[in-house]
Formats: C-alpha cells, structure tokens, sequence
C-alpha cells in the first residue's frame, strides 16, 4: 500500500515536470487605480475578505457563517430599495420560495418583459431574502419586473438540489411568460447557474430565454483558470480559489467530479444559446471563467459580450447601487436585454 | 534650494501616504493554463522578452534595436504570406509609403470595402515592410483588401510626425473610397492611433470610418492603470511599463506631457465613435488600457465589444496565423466589420 502511494507521487510530480513551465511573478504592489471612481476606490482598497481562509469545521459551523453573512448584507437592502424605489414581495412558483421585485415605474418597454435572477455565494451563501441584492439593483437600475429564486443549498441540500429548483421555477414559468420577452440573469454561482439553466433547458426541450447576463460566472468548479492564480491575494473579495471556495464547491458537489458538466458548465455544450453579455474586473479571480465561456459562446457562433471594469474584484459591481461602475454595468446588461427580448 | 527640495519630497511621501494604500501581492507562481491551445501555450510559455530592459543610449542605439528588430520578424512574413494567400505591393498615398495586401480571393461582400492598417511597435519599431504582420492577417483571415501606413517615427522623426503620416493617408483615402465601407486597425501603439486618428478627423470634419478594431491599445502613455501593475512581470511580451516602454514613449513625445490627448487618446473625448471592438488577453500589461477605452465609449454611447483570451500578453493574438486563438480574433473582428461596414 505505502509503495503505491510512492509511485503515484512520483508519476504526479514527472507529469507536472513535463509540462509547460510556469511563470514566476515577484511580490509586487499595486496602487488601487485613480482612474476608478472613488467610490469603487473605497471597495479595492478594503482589505482581503477573511472569509477566503475560515473554511467550517461541520456542517453547524457552515450554518453559524451563513447566518452571519446574511444578517450583514441584510442590513444593505432597506436603503438600496428605497433608494432605487423596488418593492419585494415573497412568491412561491412551482413549491419553490421566490422574491417578485417590482420596481416603482415600468416603462411601456418593459411591461410584458420579465427576468429571472439567480442568486450567487458558492452554493451556500445568502438564503431567503438576504440574496436579492442583485434583483434590486436589476430591478430598480432597469426598470423590469425580476423573480429571484430562492433555492435549496447545502449543507442540508446538497448538488442537485440548487439546479432542481431553478429549472422547476423555469419551467412554471415560460408556461405563463413568452420566453423570447424573458431574460435570464446571476452573479458567480448564479451566473454558472445560469448557463447550467439554458445547457438542462436546452436538454429537456424547454424555450430558452431571449438572453442571459452570467456576471463573472463559476463556470468552471475545477482548480482550472489562468485568473485563480494570477489574480491571487489582488481580488480582495475571493482571494484565493483553494481556501474557503474549493471546500463550497465540494461541499455542494458532494462526491461529483468538479468537472462534470452539470457542476462545471464550461465543459458543457454551448450550442444554440442566447445572446449573453458577461461582466467582470481586472483584479476579478474569475476573470478567466468569464473570458472561457466567452470564448465557448463565439466558437458556437453566440453573440457573446463582455464589459471588464478598472480595478475590479470578483462582483463588486454587485455591492452598492451608489458606485458609478455599477450603475453602468447594470444599464449596459438592461440596454443589451431592451436590444434582444421582445415586448 | 536644498530646503525646497526637501519640502517638495516631503509633500509627496504625505500625498502618497494620504492616498488609498496598495495592494500587496505576495510572489507566486501562475501556471502556463491548459485550456489555451497548445499552440498558444507555446507562446505562454517563452521566457520574458529581455527588450523589457535594453534601453538604447542614444539615437545610433535606437536605430540598431529597430533594425536587429525588423530583421527578425521580417523572416516570419513570407510564410504567412504563402498560408494565408496574400500579396503586396509598396504603394505611396499624399506622400507616404504604404502596403497594399490583397487576398488572393476577395468574395463579393468585400469587394467594395477597404481596411486601413496602423501597426504597432511603440512609435519607434517596424519600419517598412517589417510592420505588415497584423494586415496580412487580417487581409488572409478576413478576405479584406487592406492599407497598411508605413508612417514616420522616432528618432529621426519624433512626434506628432506618426500621426501627421496617418492623418494626410486617411484624408486621402475618404476621396476616392465611400468612409462607409471602411474600417481601421491596428494592435497597441496601432490601436492607440486608431484611435487618434478618429479623434483628429472628427475635429478636422472628415469622414470616420464605419468601424474600428483597435487590438489593445496604447490609449495612455503615462504610468497609469491596474494591470500595468497587476500583470508586471506575467505579461512576457511587454514585461514591465516602466523600462523599455517608457523610454520609447518618451522618445515620441519629445517633452510633451504624455497624458496630452494627442499622445493618450483615453485623455480625449470618444463622442461620436464608429461601433469598435477591442481584443487583449488576462495576461496583457494593456488590459487596462483596453478596458478603460471601453469604459469611455460606453459612457460616450458608443456600441464597444471586447473579446478577452485566456492567458494571453499584450498582442500575442498576431503573433502566427497557425495559433487558433489568432484565427479566432481575427475571425471575430472580421465578423463584426462585416456587421458595419456597408457593401
């Protein structure tokens, strides 16, 4: 037994010679940019998220931080929907809890439209209600009508639990929408989210919708992306992909290779999708999950855009209705749907 | 005089230190991705370009760079040329030396039409015919006709000569071709004048183009923007902003401000742009550049689609036709100059 593992060591480390070199890179500093507003300024300059590196013990220990970062980003909502005028109401579509925000004023364009929000937080993150902040800002940024789904997550729901329900909500509701006046929209695990949505809608011969905004999507659940470790220790919001992240996806993947494709869309087929537009940062860990799906979308032929900002960590874009970059890159992602849903 | 200098040093060490800290990155390690195609990996691979620290002394320095440079990229274009099935001719328009490049079959959408190429190299690299990479390219990738401007540079002919030279090219060439069958491109200091030039000839009332391409573009000759800073050392094409490069726009500018708007395009205004597409690569020391310029014709509301490859530096999409990443930028600009230019 023992002269196995020394076998299986050495192969690994004969492989890992024979492949190409890496690049060593110098400790370095670099200045938060001035070119950003300062408003993003105040967000690169915070220090690195300490989440990166307190992975739970057990499953208690999940829920105690659950608990504690949805209590905190909790607090932010009151003031971004009354700023941003979008009432929340809670729905069930298809036995699956929801959120229907709605904003103040519906433009004509927008009255028969509708989006699907899918929240983010590695699977595990922002249960019920402290996972609308994207759907607010979606809501009251672009004027349209969002539905957020609020599915079930580990460690009491693990894989496939997340998807079953997205689907299920899917499903209940291109029965009563038309499909070519709806879009699908999600953050990191909601933008993975959202490409595994339109990969098993595709499968099970549902409408697709009319577009998809996967915003710096967790494409790839796999220690795989030149970003993960270029952009190590600079996001200050994910930090490192082998601390808090890799123990989520295996929390949530339960056993499954990281790379099955209905845990890793990247490995999916892109084929037939909707227009997409993708949002990221420079500093973004998941840049290069953002640019590989690009990339996947443009060898199937999709129109596949892409907005990167200055300076930016993994989904700031998402944090604060008042930074300037947010405001455009949610009416960059409302401008791309008014071009592509119907009304 | 002593006491004044110390003041002024004292008052930058506060400013510095008033300002938001920076990030510190510890050394690491970033591994060649394998999801790049081994072709591009190759390219990854290759050491840091030692050009990064040679600095010439003088202009008789300068001109052995330029010339030991010239000779060993000319070798790569002949078997391009014959790949891809373009040819060339010198041609002179308003006084200044050009290349024509002409695919061998030239389909019927793209009989009308006409690109103007404005290569790279720093203002100061690829005189001649050792510029004409990127428009065989584009000519053998895109089945376009193409203009290639052989424009005056450094040391013999600093600033603003290069863009005098592009200027009387475009002013001529809207006389006998219709601007809106017409595009131009050009990668880094080509992208920069790219988009110079639209500036220029918005301000003296010629027609625009109906499209530009510029591939990361030097749209910011100062010390400015995060990935200048963030890619340091990553990026093994450029390497670093604060050697070679700055001497070379230094070089250029002749003692102008560098954040002159005829030097850095990013400082101007971008009202009234032509639908652009920008390219550059997660590892690209100009990713910012290329971002920010986005940013800007957003904000001025102008169509602005970015295609990003993973773990590529600044420019290394035209480095060979045999790269698949190359044929797939060149490709997807081809694509969206077929969507705007008229017929």
């Amino acid at each position: 037994m023992m002269d196995c593992r020394v076998v299986v060591c050495i192969a690994g480390v004969m492989l890992a010679a024979a492949g190409p070199a890496p690049r060593d890179v110098p400790a370095h500093a670099v200045p938060v940019p001035l070119t950003a507003s300062p408003q993003l300024q105040a967000l690169i300059e915070k220090p690195l998220n300490p989440l990166h590196a307190q992975v739970p013990a057990d499953a208690a220990g999940w829920k105690r931080q659950v608990s504690d970062a949805a209590n905190s980003i909790l607090k932010t909502y009151p003031g971004m929907e009354q700023r941003l005028h979008v009432s929340v109401r809670r729905v069930v579509i298809a036995g699956v809890p929801c959120f229907e925000l709605t904003p103040a004023s519906v433009p004509p364009r927008n009255r028969h439209r509708l989006l699907i929000h899918i929240h983010g937080g590695a699977y595990v993150l922002y249960p019920g209600e402290s996972a609308i902040g994207e759907a607010i800002l979606m809501a009251g940024i672009g004027h349209f009508r969002v539905i957020s789904i609020d599915y079930r997550m580990p460690p009491d729901h693990p894989f496939p639990a997340a998807m079953d329900d997205a689907d299920a909500v899917w499903r209940a509701v291109v029965h009563e929408h038309d499909p070519a006046n709806m879009a699908v929209f999600g953050t990191s695990t909601g933008g993975g989210m959202t490409l595994l949505l339109v990969q098993r809608a595709r499968a099970e011969h549902l409408p697709l919708p009319a577009a998809i905004a996967p915003g710096t999507p967790w494409a790839d659940l796999s220690d795989t992306g030149d970003t993960l470790f270029a952009n190590a220790q600079l996001d200050n919001v994910l930090v490192t992909d082998d601390g808090w992240l890799d123990a989520a996806a295996r929390l949530y993947a339960r056993g499954n290779d990281l790379k099955d494709p209905r845990l890793s869309p990247i490995y999916g087929d892109f084929a037939g999708f909707p227009p997409t537009i993708l949002t990221s940062g420079t500093r973004d860990l998941f840049l290069s999950n953002t640019v590989r799906v690009q990339r996947k979308l443009h060898q199937a032929g999709v129109e596949a855009e892409l907005q990167v900002f200055e300076g930016m960590s993994h989904a700031q874009y998402q944090f604060d209705d008042r930074v300037p970059e947010t405001q455009e890159a949610f009416g960059q992602i409302a401008g791309f749907f008014d071009r592509h849903l119907g009304k």
